[in-house]
């Protein structure tokens, strides 16, 4: 399955609770678009998420943040894992 | 240690081989700078790079990639790691 590297950007509030408890809502209902959040990583004073997410398509991917939470990546590119 | 997310874009030619010697040269002299290159990402098309690394600093980071390769990084972010 395709994988990809998204980028949120300067999320406004972010705190680890809070990306978290995003993160755990992909979780809950990734199944439903084929999409598995695989890791992500973040920083509480820039505001920056990178998620690595298996996933259909980018568009599946961002369906799930859609609706899971509504906080959707600046940029996603698909990516190949390095060796 | 602390974590870092870095980013190189549009890097010009990158193929899987290419990107996989860079990180060979990188393993090959973190060591003289207290930095472990742990994984990276790719994208032959966009030419993006992702590269996570523990490092003492950004500037030590960015220290192993001048040495190795000399493709520096277009932005680095101290980052935690999701769970």
């Amino acid at each position: 399955m395709p994988l990809f590297m998204d980028r949120h950007h300067a999320v406004d509030g972010l705190t680890a609770q809070a990306v978290a408890a995003a993160h755990q809502s992909d979780l809950a209902i990734q199944a439903q678009h084929g999409v598995n959040y695989k890791q992500y990583w973040f920083n509480e004073e820039t505001g920056d998420v990178y998620c690595l997410v298996e996933a259909p398509s980018a568009e599946a991917a961002a369906t799930v943040h859609r609706e899971a939470h509504g906080l959707l990546a600046d940029e996603i590119v698909e990516v190949h894992e390095g060796s």
